[in-house]
């Protein structure tokens, strides 16, 4: 199942809202639709929404190929404020606007047609790119995986995550690939369903076994013995290993090692944010209330309640067993540690 | 607001599945309405059903006014077997059960009619003695409550979950009424979202300020330091002081000793099993699935996922900061500390 696709130089996304009812994609022939896309909540996951942004950028380089150069600049540079206020936790987004921006700065002497031609290719790349990523991810994480693992998951760092493929669904695909009888536990991540709706879809897609469960139910199931391991992505690594994911990660961070379960995060290079020291600094969003009082048009928590709708939170290095990136495994991440393996990953 | 009422010898239950939609009564004018309502979830919680169990024993016994003694103990044990089948992990159910049928056994040379009458006597002694019950539990409770404190609760331990006043919601009323300006956070409780319907509906309609949270945010908040202390309610406390309460207890309960916070159980006598000696003999209810894969007519997990919905976990008696009871406070319960708590409550 692809969730971006490009048809006319307009981007299709399969709107995650839906699922697992319907299968309806969204035409975006702006960058405000993207943007808009990607603040509703049609796409979402951090490698996603950073493809998505890509092609926003690509989009709104063709909508402007018309005007002099410095009203092309001004209108992407436009375009990319926009596209990135939607979502603040998520770095891949911000990394994928800023490379698009980037690569249009350094086309000094071209046409403002030639540049969003460029774009458009750069875009592409980035989406070819991150399924390379995610398989090569998949495949140092498999090594982690023991054959007949009992795998719990949270939120949904799967194909529908990402451009294809998937970040800690790409980790049990791999697995499953190399032969191993695993199943899966997804919790189905409260308020905006992600796990029972996309991770459980996926699954049954590729006929993975998988049972869902009430993100409440995962401590007990540890407590039972029927949890080998937790894998999830991250919409964030900041330099000491901190990582920013799904509100639900780090109460699941500290159960597991309450258990001595292994606490496995997968991501690409592009989630990670050197610029940050640690996670207390990452922004966290909040997002809407109604997310959590109505569903599906019932209400479901009186009026007169407040509510508290942070859509991240931040677990502390020291709960991760490892990292799994593109570039290999870093295990019990620390400042250090992730500075000497990505100086040396980039010298390869 | 009373969830039970008694109007022509039926049992009249506020049907908790609807709040805080709507308020609407079910009428049961046989004792297998009664079982059936408990066994949908009309009534819940579990002085809730034990006092319910108890009228739907009354109206069994008049049911069974005009038949022959030996007839009517057949019928009135059929009803009590009928009534206790419904749910199996909340031990005040059989306690109410067991209770009433005693009564019944005791009345030697008494009319079917006149034990019948003796049944309802029985029932509502017992509907009066939970809330005086909860009021001393709510009275020792607040005597650990500090000023401005911000309680996480989960699940719905309040009026709607005893015949009033509520267990740990009972010590929540018993700290403002002491003046204390306290907070509750409000686990909205997936599946059945006790905490988000019931729980905040009750704290809005005394004017207690209230924040419905979804469950895996819990751990978070924890982290930011902004909870002082976890109340819960029991459905069952073993020898050892171990609990089975809402799914979901035990992760808090983690939660909050992995964060130095204070975590309390607020439960009656009645809830006590001195039977099992540890919390691993307590029988887990676990429901259908289709508690988890729909909502309000929405399927939410695709056909072909499996779900794994019990209702209920244990937690041990170590990650317990104090039991709550009407004869007093138990703190960093034990076997021995339980035994002799109550045989000198008893002898009071």
């Amino acid at each position: 199942m692809e969730a971006i696709r490009i048809v006319d130089k307009k981007l299709l996304l399969l709107d995650q809202r839906l699922l697992p009812g319907q299968v309806n994609f969204v035409e975006c022939g702006d960058w405000q639709a993207v943007a808009n896309a990607i603040l509703e909540m049609v796409v979402r996951g951090a490698p996603a929404i950073g493809a998505a942004a890509a092609y926003g950028m690509a989009i709104a380089a063709t909508g402007l190929q018309q005007q002099e150069l410095s009203l092309f600049y001004a209108g992407l540079t436009n375009a990319a404020e926009g596209l990135q206020a939607t979502r603040p936790t998520a770095v891949n987004l911000a990394w994928a606007v800023q490379r698009m921006l980037n690569v249009a700065r350094a086309q000094t002497g071209a046409t403002a047609a030639a540049i969003a031609d460029i774009l458009w290719a750069e875009a592409n790349i980035i989406a070819k790119e991150d399924i390379v990523v995610n398989k090569k991810i998949g495949a140092f994480g498999a090594s982690l995986i023991p054959q007949q693992a009992r795998i719990l998951t949270h939120c949904n760092a799967g194909a529908l995550a990402t451009v294809g493929y998937g970040t800690a669904l790409g980790v049990i695909r791999s697995a499953v690939a190399q032969g191993k009888q695993v199943s899966v536990i997804a919790d189905e991540t409260r308020p905006y369903l992600q796990g029972a709706r996309l991770t459980a879809w996926e699954m049954v897609q590729e006929n993975i076994p998988v049972t869902v469960i009430a993100d409440n139910m995962a401590g007990f199931l540890m407590k039972q013995g029927k949890v080998d391991l937790v894998i999830v992505g991250a919409d964030r690594i900041v330099a000491n290993g901190d990582v920013a994911n799904k509100i639900g990660t780090y109460a699941l961070a500290v159960l597991a090692k309450a258990h001595q379960i292994p606490f496995y995060v997968a991501a690409p290079y592009s989630t990670f944010d050197f610029t940050k020291s640690n996670g207390d600094q990452i922004p966290i969003e909040e997002r809407c209330e109604t997310e959590l009082t109505y569903f599906a048009g019932t209400q479901i928590a009186p009026t007169g309640a407040c509510c508290y709708n942070p859509a991240f939170d931040v677990t502390p290095a020291a709960l991760i067993s490892a990292i799994i990136t593109e570039f290999g495994v870093i295990e019990q991440p620390t400042t250090q540690k992730l500075a000497a393996f990505f100086t040396e990953a980039n010298h390869d």
